[in-house]
């Protein structure tokens, strides 16, 4: 189970164990926990419960004792059936139902990042999202004002969604150079839905996904989950080495080449534009469609990137994905997704039967903020706020970790690519520091076989916590993992 | 294709065909319309661009020489490759692309039913939503306007959802007898979401799932994409046949059974008090866990329907589904499913991967609602608004249907279930209305052996719609049908 929310009141007549006990077996008469859920450890326990460990031994004995549960080997507890309770011992065998099933569950990794993402105390260096203090919440608040004054539509939407937000949008990709009329433009919940309906709609079981190596593709499980196998391809200064492209796809014969030109993730780099003239030449001839992930293309410094391979697609190649996600507000959950109109529209009927389309109030809200100029106004802020904390963040990298790593220097988006030097695991690190509170990306999320790297975020934390974290980062890793 | 929203300029010194051309050719060379892609017949191409026939067929003519383009049987137009232009000869080949994917397209009758929602001119006599006078928009402003003074989460959620939600639902469900903490449930962006996480998350392929039958679960690909099996009970006047259930339940071992119990989807039925405890008592028995699909549940016109089977669950054996997309808007795309916390995690990890949460705004909005007590004066309201629509439709029933048809008089929700007379084909009679510009839901969408009933819902249309909509159709009945 995920989260425990519940306390036992100290000042109650009823003994912290009893109330404990009363706590689990509700739980459990009431089916929400069900046989076969694994309690969390002792530990654990009793620091959710705020009691002494030995409190909790004494309540979960006694449910033991009760056969409502079992103890297990190192030290857990599970759910059981050895009662004389004969609805609960007639529950369906959910584990069995959870192990089963298509869609593979997050990477074990993933899993522990998201659960420590949800621990307030937790300060997290790798988050690549934005902090609170740069999401425009006073904006936002009058965008909702503003919308008293518009018709709502609060019914089910088009297939491709709202048809005044795709118009606006199909404005915004003209600026970027991009041509795509309001039918080629399918809006979805983000840039991972997009993905997630690639996979399901366009590739077949067994099917091969080229992708920069490392990417954050490989963060993703959905699609393993189906069947499609990564295959990564080197990167230099510049972006995609283009023979290893050419090399890997004939030999896999593969489907698509995944590729974030502008702010990679996880490395920040940008692909420059002879490369991406190249890379769309090679697509072309080699008959090879891209997925373009541009959902950082709007988060530069001094200097946009070079255009969109988008803007140069002639021949409806490329599958051209955006979002609001990253520069305005993840919560809204809206991104979207330019391609041919056939692909759109087998994508858009795989939505339909997925979500039914996303939230028509996020779609509205999302055509206000770029109709109204206030996007364009809040990324002016937000590109200095970024550069500025990406500056702190380079001088404290200068000062302080010099002798054992280096790094580059990104020109948007959220990311440095930090790499350790020989010697030190960022597996390890990244595991050594979580105890300690604080939260990386290790580099082996986004290419199994890396172990030298650390994703670091400017985004997400205050400019103090920034300070603060990447001094302990530095201390710990000088003083724990120096050789 | 979906859409073509352009329309050629009739006070243009350029010739309607030849701007027609450019339209075309503009749409290939850009990539929008890939080598495959199937023009709209010459019929409706020439509706859509308001021009003769004749035009149309000058216009394609001149595409064809050029190469663009290329006749098919049937006067069918597809985009071909037989140009000299280099880019548009090595385009993907995306027809492929669009026929692998292992999520199968919407059934081809849904796709033209959805495709005549599009339509504004269609008078929807079917449609289970409900039409813009019943959705509360004014009280929505206010909402939205009070949200000024909450402080607004714009980033991701945490994977079960909001938790100020999360807390306002649990609430909310203990008022229908359903004990569930907010770590039970899990916000998912309407049921047809909570529908798809179960067939991704929950079964193996081959898998067998019980339902009604008839049952929207037979509207839907999703459960047949990852290779799990419907197999329909019959029903009789008081809700699910308990001796075929068994029955098959042991004859498929079957994995699941999906149930409306109250207002069910399409017949309008109310599953009975004792057969609910039969049901209860079977599922425990044979263990065999029950999806209950509550979506209707608030819509009661006299009097509530019995207490849901989540109520009476002790031992976790019911996975409840609640949405606010039939009784406030379904805009807002948010619904929660209820279970046991190991299926609600495994659940939640699977939603995080497909598009990391609903929308937060959604959820803040849906939290209002229900937190100020609005969501219930607004279904007051809404239930006297629902009878008196129900009321005209049972009166034009009595009065012009009899002869032809029977009927249900439902006791809430949307649906009343249709039956026509022997001889009448509800295949061909909603062929033969749809031409005539009325949307009726025949029985095969939900029994694919049923042609003799047709899904009506008061929900949707206007009253003055609604009667003119029904005058029609008796007619057309009597008229066109009649032996």
């Amino acid at each position: 189970m995920s989260e425990i929310n519940w306390k036992p009141v100290k000042s109650s007549s009823i003994p912290l164990y009893l109330q404990i006990v009363n706590f689990i077996r509700n739980k459990i008469m009431s089916g929400e926990w069900t046989i076969g859920t694994k309690l969390p450890s002792q530990r654990q326990l009793a620091t959710s419960f705020e009691v002494n460990r030995s409190t909790v031994i004494t309540a979960l004995q006694e449910l033991i004792a009760e056969g409502l549960l079992e103890a297990k080997a190192g030290s857990r507890t599970i759910v059981a059936n050895n009662t004389w309770n004969v609805l609960a011992a007639s529950s369906p065998n959910w584990p069995e139902y959870v192990q089963a099933g298509i869609h593979q569950p997050n990477k074990s990794l993933i899993q522990q990042i998201n659960k420590a993402e949800a621990e307030p105390a937790i300060l997290r260096l790798g988050t690549g999202e934005l902090g609170s203090e740069l999401i425009p919440a006073d904006a936002m608040q009058q965008i909702l004002t503003s919308l008293q004054h518009e018709p709502l539509s609060l019914g089910y939407e088009e297939p491709k969604g709202n048809m005044q937000l795709r118009e606006t949008l199909s404005g915004y990709l003209r600026n970027k150079g991009i041509y795509a009329s309001p039918s080629s433009i399918l809006i979805v919940s983000g840039g991972l839905q997009a993905l997630q309906l690639i996979a399901w709609g366009l590739l077949r079981k067994g099917s091969v996904i080229l992708h920069e190596a490392p990417s954050y593709l490989n963060s993703l499980s959905m699609f393993e989950s189906v069947g499609i196998r990564g295959v990564g391809i080197p990167l230099d200064s510049q972006g995609l080495q283009m023979e290893r492209l050419v090399q890997l796809k004939r030999q896999h014969d593969a489907a698509l080449l995944y590729t974030i030109p502008s702010f990679h993730n996880p490395t920040g780099a940008v692909m420059s534009e002879e490369r991406r003239k190249q890379l769309t030449e090679i697509a072309h001839r080699e008959t090879l469609p891209l997925i373009e992930d541009d959902v950082y293309g709007d988060l530069w410094f001094e200097n946009a990137p070079p255009p969109p391979l988008k803007a140069d697609d002639r021949g409806g190649n490329v599958l051209y994905l955006g979002s609001v996600s990253k520069a305005l507000s993840p919560g809204l959950r809206i991104g979207w997704l330019v391609g041919p109109e056939q692909v759109i529209d087998r994508l858009a009927d795989i939505k339909m039967q997925t979500d039914y389309g996303s939230s028509s109030l996020s779609q509205a809200v999302v055509n206000q903020w770029i109709r109204s100029g206030k996007y364009e106004a809040h990324l002016a802020r937000l590109r200095a706020s970024l550069l500025r904390r990406r500056d702190l963040m380079l001088d404290i990298l200068k000062h302080s970790f010099s002798d054992c790593c280096t790094w580059n220097i990104p020109d948007g988006g959220f990311y440095i690519w930090l790499q350790l030097q020989k010697g030190i695991s960022a597996r390890k690190l990244f595991q050594h520091v979580l105890q300690k509170g604080i939260l990386l990306n290790p580099g082996t999320i986004y290419d199994k076989f890396d172990d030298s790297h650390l994703r670091l975020s400017y985004a997400y934390p205050s400019e103090s916590e920034l300070i603060q974290g990447m001094q302990s980062l530095a201390k710990m890793i000088k003083e724990d993992f120096r050789q």
